[in-house]
């Protein structure tokens, strides 16, 4: 079973009225709810508004995959909370950054750039290309997704050289976007995948969902809890004899 | 001064009548051409139907930067000259693959997958984004490349993760594609760069002039010339004393 | 289940009296015996002296993940197998390359560099340190293999920068090598570990076969086939409308 | 002229009498030094204990590279410095981060991880293998650099996989560092080179200078700057005609 963590900002929801009309309960409990779909999935909520965001120590220890939608209150997430969560994903917790995400602090921390990028909200329509077919995170997706109304985001993408490009985005009006991509930071995979704007209902999106899905089992981790510290070898043990000079 | 080789099948040009309006002295003269307009640049070309195809071992030894265009005579390239272009772009020499060269025998060599991708002969328009501003093989070109008509190239482009993604292309028909990425394979730096199909005016374009000129540049080697062997360390010259065993 | 094929050279195991006695039954079956202790692979073998090298079509469709081990007969695996080999690391099938394999003809094909080093048989310590601590291949290794006797196998290795690296070795004599690396090319994950000499039991050694247990499992295909064609869309089929230009 | 700051946290050498014996000036004299012995490098210093840390915006914006050294007080940095000089590494200005520099605030930041290593100080043997021979920052190094003194760093390095790893260091007591690392984040060229524990003359030796030099060469901006925004493209501004949706 993979315990996944859906974190949501929560603020458009109570803010705008198309934003409720679409996502009644919140974008994380539609995202939580689809993921649960899922036979190998456990998927709970946490948000902005609870105590520590609901990322207590104790929640992040028993989640395997974290996913991340952010928007306006980007700076409203507390810098401790932000370094607990890095050290979890550089212990291996996966980690998914939807749409707006890539302006949260936890992605531009992780990353070390300023991950900015072109936007423009016109409700064009998006067509989300798989540029790496049989990866398992494009698992179901016949060469495209299409999106009738999307917000553009486009390139230039300030990122690190992803370690792997799984969708890139044509748009409507005339621009791109890597839109699917992955890197490794220390033990956890980071998936950031940006169609999911808050207006329109691409979350209840089949195919997005899908995609979602397919990034959590991705995500978990595979290898063993590397628990990092900058230890000193005593001169004693080291493994080949050697003694203090001078 | 920057030593260039231009390679051209120089096929196209003699059998098909548009393609000879639009290049009456070949693509490869085109195209060195424009490289000799730049002072730090001494371009000349070799073409499939000479000697050796025009790459002896001299030829190459005296080449800073290779510039390869071929699309239906693939098959007909040596396989002794691809092995010593290989050697040489492991050594340092610079390569520059452009538009249907991403099928050439030199190009799948060096990287080892299978380099397909999605085509479509419409005349289409093209869009050309630039990924990195301000990377050196982008200088000039302000944000895009509009490019009136083309040859549509679209994901997935079966190579393996660029180092660096410089361009993605937008077309009209509804496709994206990597047009700009680089690579390096030894001491050789690698620059793919899609457009230039034969029956449209491509290189006559000069924001395209621009961006494989900067990629010329780009592409010089930079450090000293690498002669790869496989040597043995004899016992008695390792670098700690140590004894044969049993 | 994981579908394994262990593919040997198997020549010194015939010629080489010390080899013959380490591994009476050649090296391949050494280490297929090693593998089938895990409840979740299912491990055949391969040689070079079988019908097409025991790698039919058939064989390779029903393999997951192929190992590789050679050295005195890289030139006599035919190219036409190279290919097919190629073909399905492409479609996802994983391969381990083994020891003196970074010289094989599949290994240089996969990655397009001379992937030479520099060598010593002076059965000196070896010490493969764990670099990435949790990563899936090093479960179970306590910061470092200590190898009493080892082949070196030293810097530079002339390889494409890997995707990760797990593994570093310190050799006695005062060299050090990337002994234990990552790619993936198209959906094929690859994994090159060098500890393997032919005239030391190291294939016995428990945390060698731990390493190389683990290399199965995490090489294993995680997506789907990707069959790689090189399609022509028709101008009617594209996702815009568009006319045929001129 | 490539101008370079040389900052020193200048901490040890006013408190530590061996220090101040090999390094009467400072260490960050003693590298603008041997920098300037270079005809296009023209290097000045700049320390923790000034104004800004010697960092204002006007000197950043005048430095090409800048070379950072720190170790005890990696804490005293401000945190507005960092951001600063993040803006302008992800602008072009190259970086180069030295010895215990790996756990600047600047250095971890722009790579995301906790960048951890193991270490030894036991005055012990370290030899500094070429991993990229031919490599411009390798140039005028005779497969590698023998350094009798040194601090061992040894594997894991919690680092983001590199671009390139150009040296390996080999230690007398047993273990193992990627010595010599590279990484680009936005325009800007990082080197981290780890040789240079204070209590030994590690930056008299004339080897070590050298790849210093190089590396300041080599990390100096190849393109144009890049002023990274986050910018809106009006409705009538996209390059494809396109209008509101609802």
């Amino acid at each position: 079973m993979i315990n996944v963590t859906v974190w949501g900002e929560n603020v458009h929801e109570h803010k705008n009225e198309k934003v409720k009309s679409i996502y009644p309960n919140g974008m994380h409990n539609c995202i939580a709810d689809f993921l649960n779909k899922h036979s190998e999935i456990k998927a709970k909520t946490a948000t902005l508004q609870e105590e520590e965001h609901g990322l207590t120590q104790e929640v992040l220890d028993n989640t395997d995959v974290l996913t991340w939608w952010g928007h306006c209150a980007h700076d409203q997430v507390s810098d401790e909370i932000v370094k607990r969560v890095q050290k979890r994903v550089l212990e291996g917790m996966g980690l998914l950054v939807l749409h707006s995400g890539h302006y949260s602090k936890i992605f531009k921390t992780l990353l070390g750039t300023s991950c900015s990028l072109t936007w423009r909200e016109a409700g064009e329509r998006e067509r989300v290309w798989v540029s790496q077919p049989g990866h398992p995170i494009a698992r179901g997706i016949n060469k495209c997704i299409e999106l009738e109304q999307s917000e553009m985001y486009g390139e230039p993408f300030a990122i690190p050289t992803p370690d792997e490009t799984i969708f890139i985005s044509w748009f409507e009006g005339g621009d791109v976007f890597r839109s699917g991509v992955t890197w490794k930071r220390g033990n956890g995979k980071i998936f950031y995948f940006s169609p999911g704007h808050e207006t329109y209902p691409i979350y209840h999106n089949e195919e997005i969902q899908s995609v979602i899905t397919n990034g959590v089992l991705w995500a978990k981790a595979e290898g063993t809890k590397w628990i990092d510290s900058c230890p000193q070898v005593p001169i004693d043990s080291a493994k080949e004899p050697i003694k203090k000079g001078n």
